[in-house]
């Protein structure tokens, strides 16, 4: 099945993260020469899970790119939670570090909700802290979580408007799912949140102006679930031998899409942007 | 038109708010027999608006009701906030002191959401901090605000399953319908969140097997849009000169509803209730 002519409605995440990117270089030149302070970001990563490896990887080169510092810290699979805390806690107090990211997830031992909790809100570049979540819950949005943030800018990059909009998210997670429902209701969108436990999904996702999908079920979204012109945001990622599959048919999706994210090159450069957005904006709040 | 017949569909929520007055009744004399201790209830009042001293003063016969020590704080209108800030802290510090309710809302030069902030999270009664709020949306529910936990407390004692349930939340306030949605999210329901910038609000309230009402329009949801054995909770409160209405059309509703709360009497005293319920929680985890 061909897919040409259906150019104009793809949304190029790595076409968007690179113009974001270019902000967060002059902001990071503007930190220099203004107040001669380099933005610094902490990555902890325990264990060698090869996925957060890569992940931690990416994060670190977009950091070159932009001219933010990074620093790497690496934990053994057998550490400790106190060891891991007492990382953070030193890391909370190191001034040349504005943000700190633990990679996700961490070695079943651990408690992640703890370690995230540990993290200075005002360094938690994820936005995962219960105080920057409930911050965006009551609409004061100011660390919120990378990829929901990452999808909220690619809207008003599109010019695509929100306010009344019927939204519909697939999956409920705390990283993606839950936020991306608050900052959808912060911007006055009707906002239908379903997952595993949904009973009718198709007919949830039939009624979506906007769709963003993140439970990782390659190709869960067919096109006879979605309305004509929908706006569809595909966070999924499904590996396999063959390669990489989002949560979206996307060869007969985008047939009736207005826009649409591929997986692979849609969401995640965006989201990684989207960090690097973040600790700029911790080391601009530092002072 | 009569309801007659109807009587057992009628959540009653003066019965339920007793039933769990007598619960803390029984927790507060635990807590002073095994630890000397009685909680404590600060409440915060600005202004003279005679509905916010009416709330308080229902807040304080509940105090004395279940054996709470309520003290009451009065501030002119003409207060600043540096004052109302300034009794917070002191508030905090309190040890007879462990929970604190700042009656909103405030008068206009007031910033309601620095002054909640201010009070400490362990003593946030309403569970309107940040934190707790964040808490709520990751799933870690501890302090979470009174009406949405006496909601789902009603659920339960009627055993209304909520877990695949397609719930319908009218209202996208911080106080109801935001943590409303967290909570329902929380319990695997499928959850819609609609407000005065949904388009075909009908579409979506005819879908709901809970439906929560919580806008303050009298009379908003007609029994054309609700289904069959739906399980209504209605929020809302209009003050006429001829009485006191909710959102819910009650009279013609009820007649299709499987349970539906009226106003006054329905959602109104459980949420006090619940007040008492974080009261003695705030007391019991000041250890």
């Amino acid at each position: 099945m061909s897919t040409e002519g259906c150019e104009s409605r793809v949304i190029d995440g790595k076409v968007l993260a690179q113009q974001i990117e270019e902000e967060v270089r002059t902001g990071v030149e503007d930190l220099e020469s203004g107040r001669g302070v380099t933005p610094g970001l902490a990555t902890i990563l325990v264990g060698d899970d090869p996925a957060s490896r890569m992940y931690v990887r990416l994060k670190h080169r977009a950091c070159e790119r932009v001219g933010i510092r990074a620093e790497d810290y690496l934990l053994p699979t057998q550490a400790s939670q106190e060891e891991l805390l007492s990382l953070i806690y030193t890391l909370n107090k190191n001034k040349d570090v504005h943000a700190i990211l633990l990679q996700l997830p961490l070695p079943t031992h651990f408690s992640p909700q703890e370690a995230m909790e540990a993290i200075a809100p005002e360094k938690d570049a994820d936005g995962f802290h219960p105080y920057n979540m409930g911050k965006l819950m009551i609409g004061d949005e100011g660390l919120v979580p990378c990829t929901p943030h990452g999808i909220i800018r690619a809207l008003e990059e599109y010019n695509v408007p929100v306010q009344g909009k019927n939204v519909v998210i697939v999956g409920h997670s705390n990283v993606v799912g839950k936020p991306m429902a608050a900052m959808f209701l912060n911007r006055n969108a009707t906002v239908s949140i379903c997952h595993v436990f949904t009973d009718d999904l198709k007919k949830y996702t039939l009624g979506a102006d906007i769709l963003v999908v993140a439970v990782g079920v390659k190709h869960l979204i067919k096109a006879d679930m979605v309305k004509e012109e929908v706006v569809i945001f595909d966070v999924g990622i499904t590996k396999e031998e063959d390669g990489v599959y989002g949560d979206v048919d996307f060869e007969n999706v985008i047939k009736k899409a207005a826009l649409i994210t591929p997986v692979p090159g849609g969401v995640g450069p965006v989201t990684v942007a989207m960090l690097m957005k973040h600790v700029l904006r911790c080391a601009e709040n530092s002072f």
